[in-house]
C-alpha cells in the first residue's frame, strides 16, 4: 500500500507540474523534490522519463474516461443532457483552477505531437477513446429523437473534441470561461438539434 | 536594406525553429547557428529573446491576417464562400507542412499563457484580430441573407476559431488533415445556415 501511494504521489506531482509548465520543463529531479521522494524510488517505478510521462498520460486518461461515463452513462437524463451537465462540469473544473492549464491530453498533444511518435500515438489513442464515448451518446440521442438522424455520430464527435479543445485552449489564453459557453451554447442550440 | 534582410532571416529562423520545438526549447544560440548571424548582430535587433519572440508573434500574425484578409475581403465571392476558400487554403497549407506544427499562435498561447503575462496578452490580442475578421464577415454574410440573423455574429466567430484551433490541433495529433475537414463539413453545412 506504501508502494502504491508512493507511486501515485509521483503520478500526481508529474501531472501537476507538467500541466503547469510543459513535459520539456518537468524535470524528474523536480518531482523528487515535491514529492521528497528518492530517486533509487522513482527509477523502481518507471524506466525513464518517458514512462513516467505515459503514466501520467495514462492516468489521466482514466480520471478523465471516469468523468465522462459518470455524466454519459447517467440515464436518469436525455443523452444530450448528459453531455450538457459535462461540459459545464468541466468548465467549473476549468474554472476553479483559476483558467488556467486546460486539458493535460491537449497539451502535450500540442507540445509532444511532431516530436515523441511515442506520445503521439498514445494521445491519440486516448482521444480516440473520448471521441467514441461523445459517438456512442450522439448515436444514442439519435435513437431517442434529441439530433437528426442525417448527420455522423462519429463526425460529430470529431467536432466536439476539436471545439472543445480549441475552446478550452482560447479560455486559457484569455483567462476566461467564456470560450467555453460560447462552444456549449452553439453546439448544443445549434449543431446538436432534432 | 541589408539589415532588415538580416532581421528578416533571424525572425524567420525563430518562427521556424518554434513552431518545430516550442519557444523554451528554442535557443538564441540555436537562432544564430541557423542564420549564421553573430550575436552582437541579434542584440542589435531585439532587446532580449522576450522582444525578439513578440516580434516573430507579431510578423507571424501580420502575414496570417494578410491571408486572412485576401480571402475575406474578395468581393467577386459570396461572404460564406470566401471563409470556405480560407478555410481550405489553410488546409492546403497544413497539408504542405507534412501535418506538423498546426497554429505558430495557438502553439505559443498553450505553452506561454499562463507563464508569461507579456506573451499571454500578445497572443489575445492577436486572436482578438482574427476574431473581429471573422464577425465582420458573418455579419456581411448576415446582410447577404446567407447567414441567420437571429446569430449572434461575434459568438460566431467565437466559436469559429475554437473550432479551428482545436482542428488544427487535433490534425498534429492524428497527422491527417481529417478534423480539419470535418470542421469544415459541419461549421459550413451546419452552423452557417440561411
Amino acid at each position: 500500500v506504501a508502494n502504491e501511494g508512493t507511486k501515485e504521489a509521483l503520478l500526481d506531482a508529474g501531472a501537476r507540474l507538467i500541466a503547469a509548465q510543459g513535459y520539456h520543463s518537468t524535470g524528474i529531479q523536480q518531482v523528487l523534490e515535491t514529492t521528497g521522494v528518492p530517486k533509487g524510488s522513482f527509477y523502481h517505478y518507471f524506466a525513464s522519463k518517458d514512462d513516467f510521462g505515459l503514466q501520467v498520460i495514462d492516468r489521466h486518461a482514466r480520471e478523465y474516461d471516469r468523468l465522462l461515463e459518470r455524466h454519459l452513462g447517467d440515464r436518469t437524463r436525455s443523452p444530450l443532457q448528459r453531455l450538457s451537465a459535462f461540459l459545464g462540469e468541466a468548465r467549473q473544473k476549468f474554472e476553479g483552477c483559476g483558467c488556467r492549464e486546460g486539458c493535460l491530453i491537449g497539451n502535450l498533444g500540442q507540445e509532444l505531437a511532431d516530436q515523441n511518435e511515442l506520445f503521439r500515438v498514445r494521445i491519440e489513442e486516448v482521444l480516440s477513446t473520448w471521441l467514441e464515448q461523445y459517438a456512442a451518446c450522439f448515436r444514442e440521442a439519435q435513437e431517442a429523437g434529441e439530433l437528426r438522424r442525417d448527420l455522423d455520430p462519429r463526425e460529430l464527435a470529431e467536432f466536439t473534441v476539436s471545439g472543445m479543445e480549441g475552446a478550452l485552449l482560447r479560455a486559457k489564453i484569455t483567462k476566461s470561461s467564456k470560450p467555453l459557453r460560447t462552444f456549449e451554447k452553439i453546439l448544443l442550440g445549434e449543431v446538436l438539434k432534432p
